[in-house]
């Protein structure tokens, strides 16, 4: 068994590993597919992002799917064969965060794929994963693995989407129309927006968001004040979702944004310089998002009824013995949305 | 009649004006109190703040409270002699943010005492000022003049409570300890804030604040990581309150924010440099509060009922003649807390 | 010009009405579509409900389209020819609730065709009604007049809908499915409901809602415990909406709602007998539902948009001459879902 | 060691039982102190309410306080001497509601003193009781061992409380003013309600509720329509918290709720009729509210740094050993209020 090991910036490997018995509670998923988060590709390009940075070789990868090919002890609402989405967060149930129901927020959080802490969270980019039984989210069959391989961002998305509180009938502004940002525009759709902007700076995003139901795709790069029509009487939009995590997006909305708005942060910026007198005389709810807990299982619930389609956003596919291709590749947002490995 | 007209910074002048006669649905209040809020500092100063300049003389002032003189046509509610609170603020109540209401945010607010608008909307500091009817709140037998002139401040704060939701129970921070942040502090206390602690630079306001009832009052010039015990497990407090507009203190206390954690801006700050990775991973909330709506009245009921006590508050009184003297001790933080000029 | 009066039950009359020149501010409407509410049928059959009873002779409805035909002075953005939908609601737009933003409980409210007041609010079944030019909202040009006569039952459950909060993702129950429920259902949709599933005593609007996309169509009249399904683990549903006024629906329903859920009562009914302790155990939350405010211009909006489709529900067009066939058709659940007439 | 034990309706006994040593994370506490609530009543006079019924012996009582006695194995922040209050909540922490934050709705629930599941979980009212040592909260040394077994009532009315969302400012109602109504009154003050009316049909309970600050206390029996001053523009109350478990006492305060007001119904009635017209024409909202969960910490919390008194309360303390003519005492509401019992 092999996996995709990132051992320096730009220093991918494709290396042995040993699977992993499960054990009571657990089960072995062989992987199939696995798409690359714009996370992996920060861990890729600059060895990390902010404070959490690699200290040792780490598997990548976060959204996964496969099939069950071996059950611990205990486990009986799934068996071998099982077509599984994989949730990569397993929180520890027992802290004072997991027991209000907010296990995203766990102090003990085992997260695949990210070296927030040490020793890493051993990532999904392997031929095959052992997880809690409840990881493994059984999918319908009319999902392909492809798709299966998206509920996790998807899920990041419709946790975001939930942050801002009813979407029904309200204008709504996506800036970054990169996968998270489309997401959130096909979640928005979703849960009844009357309308929904997007921004970005290229063209072949807002293309792909065009075609996912955007009201109206803006290149901001050619259109510098794309937005201005939307800022007459204090602004126009309910809810704006900042999926750049660029703060010339963020700030560049605020006009735009009605009086006791919500914008809900759902890109990981760095620092940004922030009008704070606009956010104080606007009344303004700068919202973070991060993760998300049910929403997994919404998330495949969802698709498997047919009421959200992400497949046109998976833009290639690339055997993960490819890996530094397709990490390259999913790096060019002039041709690529999601860029799925194969396992 | 005379009033107290600022022409540029640092130079305000007692000039006299003519008193308006009480159109059909108005009054003519006798002003007996009058509070020198922060934004009438910022004006004596600077001129004024952000974009928000003097670009022709105008009373300042509008934490204003007096004697109704007379009543124009239609008004039976209110007869001369009544004791009154002064509410700066008159919406138009018939755009549509009136009609939702969202009276702060009116398309055509007249708020006395303010150059945002030009002509400006002439302010509270004179003899007798002409309102309409709804603007003048009667109030308790029980209350000096001095105590309805801080109305004005507590619907500020009482309106920057609301943005946070209930407080009963829940762990405050506020940030920066001038009349708003001390006030804030009284208001987290009467709704039930299980704990309060304050901060500031200054050792005179904290004394103060903690005669108002803060569990902890902090230092933070001379304890700079005083806040280092409330970071354990992700932090501490539930809901903060920025009363500084300062950067750092905004800053400083993202570490001691529970993740979901509530962070009200109160102050006017202009633009600041945000971790934005903290507000996304810990699911932060930046709410700004603007002015209030029925807050106003709420503040005179409360202080009414003897529910809120704001009068140790009171530092100091001055003849309106002497407006220029008490505006320069209204901006000596070393000895004054708020400062009124009496009519 | 004519309208159709009601005298008393069953005493429906086509009579000469004298067409009203628009004042100020206001439009005449030459009206081509019009609905028949329940509460239309209310009236006919029972000359009112609850204290709501018929006092003098009364033009009888309120869910109508036309084309504007006259203008009064100072109406700029509507001018003869524009095809409109009727908004019933008529607030003062002065009383205190107005004034909070929440028209649907005005003090002076005029809602067209409603015994509620005395004299009578006159109501829409009439050649050409005046309103307020607010009253007249353009459709889009996609729209057929019949489906704009939709607006009105549409805005009244996108309020419901709104009354429940976010419902992304939820798994929502809807008792009664005639047109306010399969309404119900299609806007549940619309608000990316995880599963809806409908119950009724009658197989044809069942039928119907099945068309419209519910996920389950319960008849309960057949399948007595056909509920029992989803009272595992204390309950199912998250959100219910109470369509049928029925105090059976209601309590039939409580084991199937989760703790916490939310029941929407939708339905006007009389007296219900409820468990209240069933109530207090689980949290339940009863939230009544009125009318609308906002939701009437979202309606069309959603409508034009293609968002919603309703044309499914008009099951016959009758012309208003022949308003008692039309009422006793509307009153044929074996039958008829929505009956409109055609003026 | 003996108990208060429970055999059937009127027969109480004094019976010895064995202490039960603890296990790991257990602790044994001698109970000191334990208060008489409204269900204890209902199984002393009726064995039961509902569907609940005492099927077996059974020890009553869950408003308990003592001194930790022995601890368990892995108990490091409870050692012997330590004074606790005794939550009567032991949830299992692994069902999806306890991982939902909802411990309340726990699928496994042991709740002290309660026949909801068989075998009845044992009640407090032993010499000594063995509990999770997360259920033993210590206590503030200011606070005597009567205050400490009012924790849990008090945990009560907090939740009842947060049920309604903010109180600060709002016009309060609670119908209904034995213990429950009582405390609630005294919540609704210390969460900033602007006022508290209270109602009864006995004087020396809203004699108690007069000196706890209610605004006003009103006899209903004497003064039938008391609330009728209440109903003016459609109802004054922002929110009612309904104590009496009384249909009368429910809807006779209908009309004094204001529109989009909120009903939190605390009282455990049986079957109750309801005007559904009301409910749907005012948008009522009426919520149940079922025990606690974090809120018991914050009863500790809140008595022990004197925000909240409920000496006043107790109006009767005896021996353990004359459980019956205390169970007598607690029943006579022209006498009593609290009675709690000693061991």
């Amino acid at each position: 068994m092999r996996g995709v090991i990132i051992h320096a910036p730009h220093d991918l490997r494709i290396e042995a590993i040993s699977p992993v018995a499960p054990a009571a509670q657990e089960v072995r998923v062989k992987i199939e597919s696995g798409g690359i988060c714009g996370s992996d590709l920060h861990y890729y390009h600059d060895g990390g992002f902010g404070m959490v940075r690699i200290k040792q070789p780490m598997a990548l990868g976060h959204e996964i799917a496969g099939v069950v090919e071996e059950v611990g002890a205990g486990v009986s609402h799934l068996v071998p064969g099982m077509r599984v989405a994989v949730n990569p967060s397993r929180p520890c149930n027992h802290c004072s965060f997991c027991l209000d129901g907010q296990q995203r927020y766990c102090l003990n959080m085992q997260f695949m794929g990210s070296a927030m802490r040490f020793p890493h969270a051993q990532g999904g980019f392997r031929q095959s994963v052992t997880v809690d039984a409840g990881q493994a989210v059984p999918i319908a069959p009319t999902l392909t693995m492809a798709e299966a391989a998206m509920a996790e961002p998807l899920a990041v998305c419709l946790h975001a989407a939930a942050r801002a509180g009813s979407l029904m009938g309200k204008r709504v502004l996506v800036t970054g129309s990169g996968p998270i940002g489309v997401i959130t525009l096909a979640v928005a759709r979703y849960a009844g927006a009357g309308e929904v902007v997007v921004t970005d700076i290229a063209p072949f995003p807002l293309g792909l968001a065009k075609k996912l139901g955007a009201t109206r795709a803006i290149n901001v790069a050619e259109e510098r004040d794309g937005l201005a029509a939307y800022t007459a009487d204090k602004g126009h939009f309910d809810v704006m979702f900042e999926c750049s995590g660029n703060q010339a997006a963020l700030v560049g909305a605020f006009d735009a944004v009605r009086p006791g708005g919500i914008i809900v942060q759902v890109g990981i910026g760095g620092e940004m310089t922030l009008p704070i007198s606009v956010i104080v005389a606007k009344e303004i709810e700068l919202r973070g998002t991060f993760r998300f807990d049910r929403e997994f299982a919404l998330a495949v619930d969802v698709m498997g009824k047919g009421l959200i389609d992400l497949k046109p956003l998976v833009t290639a596919t690339l055997p993960f013995e490819q890996a530094t291709e397709a990490f390259t590749l999913a790096s060019d947002r002039s041709r690529a949305m999601k860029v799925q490995l194969a396992f």
